[in-house]
């Protein structure tokens, strides 16, 4: 996926502490802001938020490395919905310097939607699927209970 | 403080991540180390846990570092408890290279205690002063009410 | 994969900041388990140090999530090496609570190996092969030159 | 010390894994944001870099907790120099949400400069004095060799 496949964008500055004995961002960091574009999305969509009854959790997840991010400086993370299930949602979401063309990394996780209290599994909102319409790549398909 | 003004153990290890791009453990991981210190203590002795109303918010904190820590490797964490008030407790903690007497790093940290959900200020339970005793270094005088 | 297919174990203990807003270990931080258990095992075995010459950097990752983790407790991370080639290797990495057959998590990460000045793409030593053999669980075929 | 007192600004947004099971940024953060200020700032003036042959090492640090800092949202970073010696540096950091005027938290940070490579303690460079004098609040009076 490229630039123009992720319809959603926010800015994260790297931190100093973020850097491994190599001299460069440790790959750990990449999750916290695959999560970080992810999660940021979903409040400023109103999906999370002091009211939200149900949460996604980590279920299944991959990555590429395609090079390497230094501090100081920031990183744009573009954030599409590969796809939104009745029950989980796969989000894709990639990691690009700024104005390059081709990523530093990119990665698919899929959350399961769950009951915030009793962390049962839950139905993702009819009003959430609207608040993320032009976000998703993929519809589902009947007969599809993911 | 030295080793033996600790009255309390535990070994944590270090990750790879912890290491910055000086290629030894990065400073910020020490104050997750005295919180880990801490908190770990404080779950065994019963003070926090499932059923906990009251949780301890950072006040203040002073930290001297003294020598460095690489990756692969253990340190070793001392605690004590300097002072435990009607509203406060102030945690002394030690990080110790193993087997060496003098710390790599020190620390103090005050936590004032609040209601889990209203975030008031609560007073500290008497039962968790009898749990802690052995640690305490200093008892609280008449008319202190920190 | 099994507790029995992984060959290399060491424990990792959970810290008080691994935590997130949901009350367990954040997944990000499993993420810092892998590369912990992996580095540590490099280590152990003489593949990282002092004198090393060559490091492996993070070519591409995929994990799955099974359960949550909680703080405070223990982790114990198997590692296995699902392939060792030429010039990369790959991790199979386990994260099981203690006494649990089932893992939390497991991931695989496949590293590049760089040379640690130039950061260009280095031959793996066979050196390194004899010291991993028992953890090795595919051999290269002929003709395979990743 | 208020906003005013600062003379270099930078702003940081929170991670999703900043926060801890309280469901408010981990103190352990704010100390990765002070060093993150501080790192950018002297990045920015050319004290720090690919060139740097000298590098600070945290010797001691204090910290004082005002309020609680929440994901999403930016903090603004303020920095100051309240000390900058011929051997050694004291940092003033101070955390504001963005249109506040009291801060989340303050801090200072006395940094040691020793040579990259040896570690052995090594004098900060009158350009970097020049580099950085605008940010300087004491000057370092006759006799005094810190």
């Amino acid at each position: 996926m490229m630039r123009g496949d992720y319809g959603w964008w926010t800015t994260i500055g790297t931190r100093w502490a973020d850097c491994d004995a190599y001299g460069q961002v440790n790959n750990v960091i990449y999750y916290s802001w695959f999560d970080t574009g992810v999660t940021r999305m979903l409040y400023e969509r109103g999906v999370l938020g002091d009211g939200a009854s149900a949460i996604g959790l980590g279920l299944e997840s991959a990555c590429q490395f395609q090079a390497p991010v230094e501090f100081p400086g920031d990183v744009e993370v573009g954030v599409a919905i590969g796809r939104l299930g009745t029950k989980s949602a796969r989000y894709e979401v990639g990691v690009f310097p700024p104005g390059h063309e081709e990523p530093a990394a990119t990665r698919h996780v899929t959350h399961v939607c769950v009951d915030r209290a009793t962390r049962r599994p839950a139905a993702t909102e009819p009003c959430h699927r609207d608040a993320l319409a032009d976000l998703i790549r993929a519809e589902i398909t009947p007969g599809d209970t993911r």
